[in-house]
């Protein structure tokens, strides 16, 4: 069995995770298309000895094709995801466009893989942040069920994508030279400096980053009643992101069993040295295909013994969203 | 009245910004005398019209002197602060080595200045993190009392002084110039990295940074009774820690009740434009006297309408170091 694939936003940085991971996972390609918009049509693209040239996104581009990987941003797939669907492609989808619909399953293999087989067509991956989190909340809440989260990231500019990067190298360049910098992709300037993330801010004061973090994980959890705040924040780092999470479970819970349920768990790689102050950090995060778990420790704010204090590492670009769809087009 | 000064760690980070506010605020100084380590004594720095010069801390450097301004370090504090202080001297004390004595008063001049009148030659200026987050904390907590705290903070490279900003900017250097690095001031990599406060981690597995701004903002408040839990992080930003802090109130609050009462607070500026997703950065309030406060908003998390989510920054060498400690000594 391979796969007649076409990957839609082949020139973004998640389009060369996702040629990346195809290769590394030796993922059964029966053909592979690139498709871009006009602006990167005609760019030729290394895939293993061959050299394949990106084509212009049109309503044909998925005759004949399967499986589509897309990351080319909210309103390309709102418009191409569903015209490959009726051509009779699974698409996986990697922009928020569709992740809300009641119709589209939203999927983190680790968590809810169940959930592709009622597909019609599209499948949504979730949000990076979404993603890095629920890999390990997921097991420890299946063992006892999570009331409320409070989680703040400290996010990469890899989220914003390969243009935001190259704009906090940028900066990071005029910023150590004593010149001036002023940012045209992102709103504020990126480098030794954070800042709230930058989508809008909603009538209730929470940022479309927070809000996919709350409504996205009850979705994955299929657990509606989980109460969430979330405070998203870009920090100057490229390409991971990390995140302080704030855990109120419905039963006691000793860190012993946290570590105990983690190291059994999928896609988790506990890093917790104390001695050495030996945490997770974006940098061992780059690359990695795991979401790095540590500085776990019972939350002294909570004194009925239910609270666990954890931070966590993982890719933006990697299980944060290509490897996730790839893991997606694998379960298919 | 003008009075017979001595700083105590002339060349620091810290130091230096006591200089700098002392003549901003037109610090009514009698004398001004520059003590630091052996290694610094010698040491030239300009001072208004003059240039002083930096003399090694003895036994006797306190003799005549009337206010110690300190930041030197824990084991030199511990030394040498209860030296001055039997020769006649307030000792206003940057380091940790007296917060937490129950006959220390440890202040925050916009919380509890009454505080500085039970002194015994010694008062303590707290951690920066506690300070930044006390500032806009104290005046909700009056009107309706804290029950608890979920802090995580994003704190800058000047936190461990004049040399890991140093290391900071060598490091992004290095990074962007593809090559390698070796931090030696810091444990880990500071640029375009973040880690978990590389303060000792304690046997509950909370890290001393984090224990400070439990203990200390539970000693400032006078209210031992209040939930606090802290994670500290460090990220690469050069002198303002910044704070996503989450609070639970005794009594239901509105967004609209915050804005009006830190509006009014002292000490603090609110910075909430949700409009151009524009809220405090250390960017903003690197040089700046007041706490930036925004991105406030009721906790969606806390459906009993008691929940409150806000974003803060503060320069951590100022408001939160020396800023802090001549506003004490201008009170007494």
């Amino acid at each position: 069995m391979s796969y007649k694939t076409a990957i839609l936003g082949a020139t973004g940085a998640v389009g060369a995770e996702f040629l990346k991971i195809l290769q590394q996972r030796e993922f059964p390609l029966a053909s592979l298309k690139l498709l871009a918009s006009s602006r990167s049509a005609g760019k030729k693209i290394p895939f293993g000895d061959e050299e394949l040239t990106v084509e212009k996104v049109t309503e044909k581009s998925f005759d004949g094709v399967e499986l589509v990987l897309s990351s080319a941003g909210g309103a390309i797939s709102k418009k191409f995801a569903p015209i490959a669907a009726a051509a009779g492609c699974v698409v996986v989808d990697n922009t928020s466009a569709f992740r809300m619909d009641a119709d589209v399953p939203l999927v983190v293999p680790e968590v809810n893989p169940e959930d592709i087989k009622n597909h019609k067509g599209i499948i949504a991956n979730p949000n990076c942040s979404t993603i890095i989190m629920n890999v390990p909340v997921w097991p420890l809440h299946k063992e006892n069920p999570v009331r409320r989260i409070v989680v703040s990231t400290y996010q990469a500019a890899s989220g914003a994508g390969a243009a935001a990067m190259a704009e906090l190298a940028e900066g990071a360049k005029a910023f150590l030279d004593g010149r001036e910098f002023t940012p045209k992709v992102l709103p504020h300037p990126a480098a030794f400096n954070v800042f709230c993330h930058n989508s809008n801010v909603g009538p209730d004061g929470y940022n479309l980053e927070e809000a996919k973090m709350v409504l996205e994980t009850q979705k994955i959890f299929h657990a509606p009643e989980i109460l969430i705040t979330a405070t998203c924040v870009r920090v100057p780092v490229m390409r991971a992101h990390s995140e302080a999470i704030n855990l109120q479970f419905t039963r006691p819970i000793t860190e012993g069993e946290v570590r105990e349920i983690l190291s059994a768990a999928p896609g988790v790689r506990i890093v917790d040295d104390r001695q050495r102050s030996y945490f997770p950090m974006p940098l061992d995060a780059t690359d990695a295909d795991e979401i790095l778990v540590g500085h776990i420790r019972r939350d002294i704010s909570q004194p009925d013994g239910c609270g666990i204090e954890m931070f966590v590492s993982g890719d933006q670009i990697r299980k944060g969203a290509a490897l996730n769809a790839v893991q997606i087009a694998e379960l298919l």
